[in-house]
């Protein structure tokens, strides 16, 4: 079992899509991380920032599924990032309706002593500058640093990004941002030119689509289980890349053959996320339910053809 | 083995990709089906028209690869279907740029009397009256009947295209027709509408995302084959149909199971297509080269978890 440090936001969602609409809840990538490592059983350490405003419910909530939220500063005069989003009726698309930075706006995240030297470190989607100084704080090397970013951090701030991703193992993104990032269409292209910036694993996210992980000339393809119903898919994109690190701080194996379970387990944790509003389901997840699906990923994907 | 009786378009194509372009080539649904089918050694009629402008190496190339292709009715004073497109960069869009019909619009399909028992026909995208009026000919009911059709068809012959297929187990749809034909956009729910009207089995194509099998409850997904480069995409769908039926023919078992095989090798088949333009890539394809890149395949998407 290895500690999971996960730098990211924790936050109010205001979400509308077509099957209804939430006033502020609970999200952010930092939580939506957490969430999805807690099912793991690992110790798991967010580091973050809110306001006064925050209710200490949703921290208790957090540590009661063994979150440990030292690291999550409350900045008591100020107010927590709140982000709305409307998402259109192929919900694939979504239109941002109000970006409240507050108290994100100069956060300087701080590791917690115990966490400095986490065997795993997530840096979730922030300014390339804020994740290398998590980095800087850790008195061990991290077994793996896995970076996610977006195409909004690619436009402002590029060079910051591509000196950060020196010190980074795995990358995840989008299609789109992939193929922003290395200027190339093809996505087996864009993780080639990717792995020379320095991860030396690329994990592609295309959403319904599924999540491609490449390694050198190892690929990997997890599709997304297709669903009847995608109710909200806020925090899925997080809820897979904590899933995917949750898996390998428990079993404490970064090889390629391990990362590929790893990212089997974040999809099918990522397509519960989408099942409710916000972390809700999540929060109501059982073990038994993630057995039950990871079989139906397995029946999905899984044939037996015999090459003669 | 069982007997592979497919009807679709014989035709030139003139194609062009960011990579370069061709002139009058061979193409057609008929022609892709009949060359992917032909990997498997089974025994393929093809039932189409040509018009007299139709060179007879095509035909001698086709006869070389084992199809059959007394069905191919020839009009010596008719012109033979011609299309032209434009690739769109993204390589998934194209524009029509010609669509000539000539001897194809006043095509009435004739069953050789040796393929009138055939087990499994394969009906190309053509008027739905057309393919029925296949069916009317068999003199023994198919084992399996696979339809193909396209948004087209739904415009202005929807009613024609829900009368066959009533008589259809195996519809293959792209995702945008699926929801179009069913009014639903979950492909889940889209697959259960469309097994109410006729079809057991639904394969919902999803090109460069790969290809989704329904039956009932039972889903299956391949994926495409990430590639470094897509040359020219015309006749994958039709490839991969080939594939699927070609696969399913040989083996002459159609359960949900085999089902899985076949579709992928069909993805496995589709993946060769787009490498060169046209038709040149499967022609010269080895056995050797398909058994390398099912192993491909599998290391794709094949994993290893103990769920316990």
């Amino acid at each position: 079992m290895n500690k999971l440090l996960a730098v990211g936001t924790v936050a109010f969602d205001a979400i509308e899509t077509p099957f209804g609409k939430t006033d502020r809840i609970l999200g952010g990538s930092g939580t939506f991380v957490g969430l999805a490592a807690s099912q793991f059983g690992v110790k798991t350490g967010i580091v973050s920032v809110v306001g006064g405003d925050f209710p200490s419910s949703h921290i208790e909530m957090m540590n009661s599924k063994g979150i440990d939220t030292k690291g999550i500063e409350i900045i008591k005069e100020g107010k927590t990032f709140f982000w709305s989003g409307k998402y259109h009726n192929d919900m694939n698309s979504r239109d941002t309706l109000i970006t409240e930075l507050n108290v994100l706006e100069n956060f300087t995240p701080v590791v917690p002593d115990e966490f400095k030297d986490a065997a795993i470190v997530m840096l979730g989607n922030l300014h390339p500058l804020t994740q290398a100084s998590v980095l800087d704080q850790m008195t061990k090397k991290p077994k793996l640093v896995v970076l996610d970013t977006m195409n909004f951090w690619m436009d402002i701030a590029l060079k910051d990004l591509h000196t950060v991703l020196k010190r980074v193992d795995v990358i995840t993104i989008n299609d789109e941002e992939a193929r922003q990032l290395s200027g190339e269409y093809s996505l087996v292209n864009a993780a080639k030119k990717i792995h020379e910036m320095g991860p030396k694993y690329v994990v592609i996210k295309k959403g319904e689509h599924g999540a491609l992980l490449f390694n050198n000339e190892n690929m990997f393809y997890a599709p997304a289980l297709p669903l009847a119903e995608v109710f909200d898919p806020t925090g899925a994109g997080d809820t897979f890349a904590g899933g995917f690190c949750g898996y390998l701080s428990k079993t404490g194996n970064i090889s390629f053959e391990n990362m590929k379970s790893a990212i089997i387990y974040g999809s099918n944790l990522a397509s519960f996320c989408v099942e409710k509003f916000g972390t809700e389901r999540l929060q109501e997840l059982t073990n038994i339910e993630v057995k039950e699906r990871l079989e139906a990923f397995k029946k999905l994907t899984q044939f037996d053809i015999n090459i003669s």
